[in-house]
């Protein structure tokens, strides 16, 4: 079954907020194996709407309609319901009783465009708002459903979750679809298309689709399968996976799994040291208290991170991390000799069983023809062992340093599962 | 003249992704006076995207495609373009070179799917991209303009601010818009509605709009006027301003002046530091790093800021910022007396002119019914004055965390200007 999801409303187009009411929809609809084939973003006017309306009935058996339900004078989805189905708008008792009693339980009056919200096309089946006073509407062309719905996200949501989506679940025969996406991190997009494209023309074959999905410093592989058996397409994109492994491993840092939200690197390390009941602290340069925000946006961190030290200066580096004048001196601040003092002495300063340090040239300023702009160190120690590596990044200051946390993190990540 | 966006990618569709693309590219064209008037997300398939195309052409004079330009085999924008536009796909030189020195600049290899983003339809003209492998695409049909770009944000971003808007603004006659945007911290949308409703009820007569636009912690007004008379518009917007300031002064810390991108508090007080030759350099608890990666986001920062210790222990709390163990015991970590003491130990222990500290319950565990979540303490010190206030907050991590980083930074900004 096919869906397309049309939002009604100038504040989209004008840019003034973020469509996730769509994002919600679609992931809804994905999850009990409705295929979203389209998303439309169209202006409060009539002929833009109806024109939406038949477009969206040339590609989908199902239109979810977002948007343009509010008692002012902008709002006119609901007439152009009405004139698009051929269904004058009558007052609907069950929807005025629901708009008096939403008033009421507020000790508010009902207003007269108020009571005009129980106005609906005379066709329609209504579905309740029990959040707000604007009613949803099912409606039926051609065998195309058309389902109207308020665009205030949290009204939206009880509507799908409560009614809507179990009376679709019961009424059509849907497929199951599955998803899992692959974590990876260290590869560009390109690179590792290169390396598992023998990997990737076998998918075909097992009706898996893949697909790439990168973000900066990291690539998702979302495999993508349906059908009636659960079971088989689980095991089917499991086996398809355990295939990957000898080809990719090591870029691998977690998976996403089916109608789950993505775990961050910062929630896996997290996740490894509460399993393990061990600590962690950073010294940051060049990423400047990053890092440390990624992982104090988690809740319940404070069981695993002790904290950190920004230490943005050679002067806070001695002060704060005891970094000596001569490695200073002699290999500078973005040097091997640096991160692994810093790592050494964040460990012994904040009694953790790990520590991670990073310097690094961010840019655009302070870079040197030996170090350029983008030249990163960062080291990774525990009581037992030390690490520390290079890269090079590039130009960019905001990118080198997602760069420089998100290859920190997978470093810091691989140094404690082989940490006994 | 009038705008399309066209997404191409299933992640959207999957609600695997936001479509932050789309809003930001609507606020830019409408910044310069084109009117959005449809935006739409299809999947990765020919026929869709075809379809789509066909759509566009007959509502926008000029179309903004993005995504499906990947080197892996299921980004087929290209292939599609160059069917559709009757192209076939020739190399470009100046795209391989460009391709060839991304590599070179990385120290890689350039891989034949690498070489391959070289290929553009061979009537189309080219838009470089400094940021990525994918060139842009500008192609016309029957007198509609398709420019094509990346799907990955910064890439598009450069690529529209730098190369395709000062080109359209060049090329076609626009009416001009003057957009001025008052930037408020400290009050909610529906108060600061309350607070200015007089005034902006005087707006309709003067020819401005007025836009609401609410981020977490922060209230944008933004003020819109068109018209031939550049001048005119701009000292009827400033005068409007003028006369908002007796109502909403204190909550104003900057402005969006027009064309530019919006200042952060952060920007702005690295600003003021800078006019000043005056540093800062912070505690952070409960932010965990967040304001000091505000910070160290800014290009040249490192004149003004000296670092940070995020001391998210009580023991760290001592050992970093000699905090008192009496303190700790009696009032607590989150408490006047506690972030008092680690601003002054911080301003001393960083030399600088300015310290803030910041200690609060960001949930969703810690909370007490003395102290619940949501609780923050926020003091700033220089070496003749200190000032600590309290703050209560909601019950959600994220927010907390945010509110207390943007609280803070106003906090001190205004603490900067006061300041002798």
């Amino acid at each position: 079954m096919k869906a397309e999801i049309l939002t009604i409303g100038d504040e989209i187009l004008i840019g003034q907020i973020v469509n996730t009411n769509s994002v919600w929809m679609a992931q809804e609809l994905n999850a009990i194996g409705i295929s979203v084939v389209h998303i439309a973003s169209v202006s409060d006017q009539a002929e833009a709407i109806e024109k939406a309306l038949d477009a969206a009935s040339t590609r989908a058996d199902i239109v979810f309609i977002t948007g343009g339900l509010g008692p002012t004078k902008d709002d006119i989805t609901k007439k152009v319901l009405a004139q698009y189905f051929n269904a004058p708008l009558v007052i609907n008792e069950a929807v005025l009783a629901d708009v008096t009693a939403f008033f009421t339980k507020r000790g508010r009056e009902v207003g007269e465009l108020n009571r005009m919200q129980a106005l609906v096309p005379g066709r329609c089946e209504v579905i309740r708002n029990l959040n707000g006073t604007a009613p949803g509407m099912w409606l039926t062309k051609n065998g195309v459903s058309f389902i109207s719905m308020p665009g205030v996200p949290y009204e939206m949501k009880a509507m799908m979750s409560d009614s809507i989506l179990p009376r679709i679940k019961t009424h059509y025969q849907l497929p199951f679809i599955y998803h899992k996406t692959v974590l990876t991190q260290g590869i560009g997009e390109s690179n590792l298309a290169g390396l598992i494209e023998s990997w990737e023309d076998g998918l075909a074959a097992k009706q898996i689709k893949l697909a790439y999905l990168p973000q900066p410093g990291l690539v998702r592989l979302r495999l993508s399968t349906w059908g009636a058996d659960e079971a088989l397409l689980r095991a089917n994109v499991d086996a398809a996976i355990e295939a990957l492994l000898p080809l990719a491993e090591k870029y691998i840092y977690g998976y996403e799994l089916y109608g789950q939200a993505t775990p961050s690197l910062a929630q896996i390390i997290v996740g490894h040291l509460k399993d393990r009941k061990e600590t962690v602290a950073l010294a940051e340069s060049c990423t400047g208290g990053y890092i440390a925000s990624l992982f104090t946006s988690i809740a319940g961190v404070s069981e695993v991170f002790k904290g950190g030290v920004i230490p943005y200066t050679n002067t806070m580096k001695q002060r704060l991390l005891n970094v000596s004048a001569t490695t200073l001196d002699t290999t500078g601040a973005v040097s091997k000799a640096c991160v692994l003092e810093m790592a050494k002495n964040t460990l012994r300063c904040f009694d953790s069983d790990y520590a991670l340090a990073i310097s690094g040239i961010a840019g655009p300023g302070g870079g040197t023809d030996e170090k350029p702009v983008g030249t990163v160190w960062i080291a990774v120690a525990s009581a037992h062992k030390e690490l520390a590596m290079h890269f090079q990044f590039g130009d960019n200051r905001e990118r080198n340093i997602q760069m420089s946390a998100l290859t920190a993190l997978n470093m810091l990540r691989k140094f404690i599962l082989k940490h006994k």
